[in-house]
């Protein structure tokens, strides 16, 4: 039974601590966060000195906080790794074996999470301690990936990409909706459609609208409807063009 | 029974027919269409002079040749929707009753369609007509919406954003991920999550990423990774100004 140490009490602590507690594979011993509060009914710490001897810490902190608490373990050696997409392995204090363990998801506190289907992206310095990670995040997902950290900074990119900026699109739809007294629901089907529709087509494919197919009436009634909103105006400016761009390259 | 011509043989057209079909409160009469193809078993013309006589008239062709099908009914004073979310009302001939009857959604030919959940926009001239309308929408959807000419533009405006534009982001991701040599699968968990997640949270509250947070730390790594990709790196830096205004106004 591998033993692990949680640091941390966001999303991620949280939700691995929870998952981790039903596989009967790995067994989380400690959890570490600054308050000492215990999660799931894991022993807590909120002292350095305190933290149990484990076969794997996971710092899954916030990003700018990793590299400080990574320096801040009070041993040497063992296997340390976080969960971030963004922070480099080498942030790691070099006192331990390096490692990252990423799961590619987005997580909220209140909502529960099937870790099976989410891809954990995984890196490490040896092989060794690849097989750890490995055999960790084979105990709550199928989806296990190695990647290296180029690789991974640009999972993180594009993961801003069809997340975070997506999101952000839906956010202008739901503004529009809301200055035309349009509830923001009308647009949910075609929202989950969308989503939908990539499961098993490209998305170069699957492209379709005024941009794709450069009906430039269209457009300029759209760019006329956007003249109080200079920045959504640009915004579809730039994402046409880069829709045309896009058809005409070879990808 | 209220009986329909469906005119057009593309996907709307043959998404409606065959759906109508399932109805038993409206019943297609005949299909027009260029090469006079028979839709699902539906009697087919391509004579103008051949139209029977009913009680609705879809046109469901390309929106550009709404207004001209429209001019070349050989009627008058009957009743005449087209399908399109972005064209006007009035390009349809005046000599008949004017409607509109935009479903909100977007269709693949080979993808089946469940219109019970797809929100029906529809727009008459008077109330008579819009009872029509609402009677042949409701009798194969739960989502019927009467809009007004100005909110139907700003509904399809706000549909590029969500679907065509969202799309295109993903095809973002998925070529950031093949010239890293990653599998587009990675991101699909991501892709569905995000969809899923405004179905109960408006949009902007389930804003996150470093552009809501403002991390300079990563925003200013991904701008640096997108070096090689002007209009990419364009797109990255107009999303994270958008996010941040959207963040600092009341909506």
């Amino acid at each position: 039974m591998i033993k692990i140490v949680i640091i941390g009490s966001g999303n991620v602590a949280t939700h691995l601590i929870k998952t981790f507690n039903r596989s009967n594979k790995v067994k989380v011993i400690q959890s570490f966060n600054r308050k000492g509060l215990s999660v799931a009914g894991i022993p807590a710490t909120d002292n350095y000195e305190a933290l149990e001897t484990a076969d794997l810490y996971l710092i899954a902190v916030s990003d700018d906080a990793i590299s400080e608490v990574s320096a801040k373990l009070p041993f040497k050696g063992r296997l340390v790794a976080h969960t971030s997409g963004s922070v480099a392995l080498e942030e790691l204090s070099p006192e331990n074996r390096r490692g990252v363990f990423y799961p590619l998801q987005s997580f909220s506190r209140d909502k529960d999470v099937d870790f099976s289907k989410i891809p954990l992206c995984i890196e490490a310095e040896n092989d060794r301690d690849r097989e750890i990670l490995e055999y960790v995040a084979r105990s709550i997902s199928q989806r296990v990936h190695p990647v290296n950290s180029e690789q991974r900074r640009s999972l993180h990119l594009a993961a801003v990409f069809v997340n975070n900026f997506v999101n952000h699109l839906y956010a202008i739809g739901d503004d529009i909706c809301r200055k035309n007294d349009l509830p923001f629901d009308l647009l949910k089907p075609l929202i989950a459609e969308t989503a939908k529709k990539i499961e098993h087509m490209p998305p170069v494919e699957a492209q379709t609208g005024p941009a794709r197919r450069n009906d430039q009436n269209t457009l300029q009634k759209h760019l006329n409807q956007l003249n109080l909103h200079p920045t959504y105006k640009k915004i579809y400016e730039l994402l046409t063009k880069s829709i045309q761009e896009q058809q005409y390259d070879s990808i």
